[in-house]
């Protein structure tokens, strides 16, 4: 069996040292207490910048939102606005990619995505998606393979496959520069 | 801004064609309904061959896990037996890698895997964790990288990453036959 190519030792440091994922999420209407928890779990585990959460979603402190992130809601940097366009224009002004995790004629597979870091990735309401006006302000549409009967995952699990995705990529430029 | 590397027709073809992943996943002592429905309706989207249902996982059907499958559950194959060892030897008979997904001292980064298709892929409890003696039996200890102040993810997102990176590499492979 195959195991570990190992790095060479410099690479193997600038890989190990990277501590913060130039990224941040929107979290445009997502209606799940426990997604929202979800969230803040993964964003303190790959090291995301903020989260932002707009529209009806929920914000620390609750107990909802205690319960699936365990504690992650302290140490994740967040804030909330009711309608996330002026974040969006801050942040693209700021030099953030936007982009919105969702499946249309002009989203791009996440694994052909070569995101433009910093980075803003959107993800809307379990139901609906993100809101068409919302939609309209990314710069790229990104969609997740999707082999099965089904044609979306669970936000939250989204979440944590393009977040990860990003960790690969952006470790991948640290390594190779 | 830098969009999609274009494939070329031929490799385009390829990676569209992969219906289904080469690979299986195992629980141990999952106690959440939820993240029984979630990992499959994970499962479903990325094309997995099997979930195996092992000791407290709960199977279909059932509501809870429903809520999460979302119908999945009807689309994706799955066994359950109440100890995984039998399981495990098998598949590895059968000429699967065995991959248990935890933190220890001879973990693999995720990232850095090189997984031998097929491959069983082996998540557990909430708390405790993978038991000792099935880790024991695991070809590869696979490691999600954790940058912040909590040590482990949900176990459904876990999931996620894990599933959707070994599609990665799994379509990498396709594309470079």
């Amino acid at each position: 069996m195959e195991r570990l190519p190992y790095r060479t030792t410099q690479a193997a440091a600038a890989y190990d040292s990277i501590r913060q994922l130039p990224a941040v999420v929107l979290l445009e209407n997502v209606r799940s207490l426990y997604n929202v928890g979800a969230f803040f779990r993964t964003a303190d585990a790959a090291g995301l910048r903020k989260l932002y959460l707009c529209g009806i979603t929920a914000c620390p402190p609750h107990t909802g939102i205690h319960k699936t992130a365990l504690g992650a809601e302290a140490s994740v940097a967040w804030e909330y606005a009711h309608g996330p366009t002026p974040q969006v224009n801050r942040l693209r002004a700021e030099g953030c990619e936007i982009a919105a995790v969702e499946t249309s004629m002009q989203s791009v597979d996440l694994f052909d995505w070569q995101p433009a870091f910093p980075v803003c990735v959107i993800f809307g309401n379990e139901i609906e998606g993100i809101s068409p006006n919302v939609s309209a302000l990314a710069d790229t549409h990104v969609r997740i393979p999707m082999l099965g009967t089904k044609h979306s995952l669970n936000v939250a699990t989204a979440g944590g496959i393009v977040i990860y995705e990003l960790l690969r990529k952006y470790r991948g430029l640290a390594v190779r520069c």
